[in-house]
């Protein structure tokens, strides 16, 4: 059994080779570039792995993706076709995502941006905000990540929504399905939380229409991934007042160029992809579990739905 | 009945008296220094009375403090002995506590104030930080607020602890009772929180020695009240790095005068005191419940312990 380890930083391929092979005695692990017999790789461990890649390999059993999505994979234009792709989902994932979205929410809604600029200023300026329940906040996909979101905002006592492309029912939560409930779901919601996968359907759907169907002076937060946003649209929406304020953590490059706006527009906080890493430790433990009951059985939970996208 | 009204802005005062005036029909409501017999007045509600103030009624039956704390009366070195005093407990109180202290528990967890820096410095950097469970936190002061703010952290995730006087159960939280667990309860603890009552044993108790005792670089955030800090203490701390950032939302002296050198020191973040101010109208709802709950009955659930200064 073997199986080829890719990231686009070589040191950190080795650093999860050798991880795996501890993990994994009686497989061998190797970093993707060091295959010398391509027929013998059944399985590839990959994060945003180039293209032709894993067309390399005839009898791949099946793909891991190093991370909770698998845009990154399928967009291989050579990616081989109907090979089942594990996702790697931990507790870890889904803890941090829930803490950087209760962080970013409550950030938004008790106005930290303007408070911290009148403490530059020096002035004694109390912002009045409304208590958690009077104020509305929505997620847009109830996957793992976004049902725990969504559960975590709940819990700190906000009225919360969410909306997903197949029906989902979380306590205490409102929820919506599809498009026809879109609008309904965005209607008077004052903080939005993108939490969505990304695929043909839900490439560009944080655009100029849909904030304005946000209350105005909404929030946005965008966790999920960059080509979610239409970055023109979110600086218009912030000029006009439409937006408030957002915090990204994903964009269309990254890391994000010096030269990108978002870096220096009022109103918008940066983070460098930080909201929900995978911990190499905890994923490396998934990941060789997850292969070695595939390997037994043919499948695993985390196998993902290549044609759904995610 | 008579109700004397006191808060240090006389025009706020005066929202007050009429505020009250309409949930109270067939009582007498009016500003304290527009009261012309003083033996008249049976209850004052107040915030901040003057020394002196309500000494001036002879015939009080109880005083209302608008807030959850009690020392701001207690200050009045002429204060009446053994009339009740009654606290303003809502529910806002303690939703806004906890929305505040899981802002700044995760600002704090998740290195926000750095990560703001890398951003004004267009800086891609990724600062690792553990998972909340990995992130031991405590509570100082188990009342109302306490309790619910360390119930909050630990739904959140994280490894929490409590401190209280008295014992004091809650689900999820490690407890810690009196001064002999003070040192078990400080021992490796990385966010301290306060939430203290403001006696004359927890005055100063935010101090070098307490700071010595947390793990090294750890957050201290002071939501309770303002002497329970050592200013000097704190910014030593800063200074060595003993304590690595703190959120502060009270001080000995409100507004904090602009020359505080907590404004600008690296590390600190200021807040006006809004950690959980009281909603005017649905503080004046609850106020008007509990004196006609007094009156009836002579007693009430929010009654304060003079004795025991909260």
């Amino acid at each position: 059994m073997t199986v080829a380890v890719y990231l686009p930083l070589a040191d950190k391929a080795q650093w999860w080779v050798e991880m795996l092979q501890e993990l994994m005695p009686g497989w061998d692990i190797a970093a993707l570039d060091d295959i010398t017999d391509p027929d013998a790789v059944t399985y590839a461990v990959v994060w945003r792995p180039r293209t032709g890649d894993l067309a390399k390999f005839s009898n791949l059993k099946a793909i891991v993706s190093i991370g909770a999505g698998i845009d990154h994979v399928l967009n291989d234009e050579e990616l081989p076709q109907g090979v089942p792709i594990i996702r790697t989902v931990g507790d870890d994932l889904t803890q941090r995502m829930r803490e950087y979205v209760a962080l970013h929410v409550l950030r938004h809604h008790r106005d930290m941006p303007r408070q911290l600029q009148a403490q530059a200023e020096l002035d004694w300026h109390a912002i009045v905000v409304p208590v958690a329940p009077n104020r509305t906040v929505g997620v847009m996909g109830l996957g793992n990540l976004g049902a725990a979101a969504a559960q975590t905002l709940s819990m700190l006592g906000f009225n919360t929504r969410g909306w997903s492309k197949s029906p989902k029912s979380i306590e205490g939560v409102e929820t919506f399905t599809g498009p026809e409930q879109m609008d309904a779901f965005l209607d008077g919601c004052e903080i939005l939380v993108n939490l969505l996968p990304l695929t043909e359907h839900t490439t560009g759907i944080l655009n100029a229409d849909l904030f304005g169907k946000l209350a105005e002076g909404a929030c946005v937060i965008n966790c999920a991934r960059g080509p979610h946003l239409v970055d023109g649209d979110l600086l218009a929406a912030l000029e006009s007042g439409q937006i408030k304020q957002a915090t990204l953590d994903v964009f269309h490059q990254e890391p994000l160029p010096t030269d990108n706006p978002f870096w220096t527009t009022p109103g918008i906080t940066v983070t460098p992809h930080v909201a929900s890493q995978i911990d190499a430790a905890t994923g490396g433990r998934i990941i060789a579990a997850n292969l070695k009951t595939f390997e037994e059985t043919g499948t695993c939970a985390d196998l993902a739905d290549a044609s759904r996208g995610y």
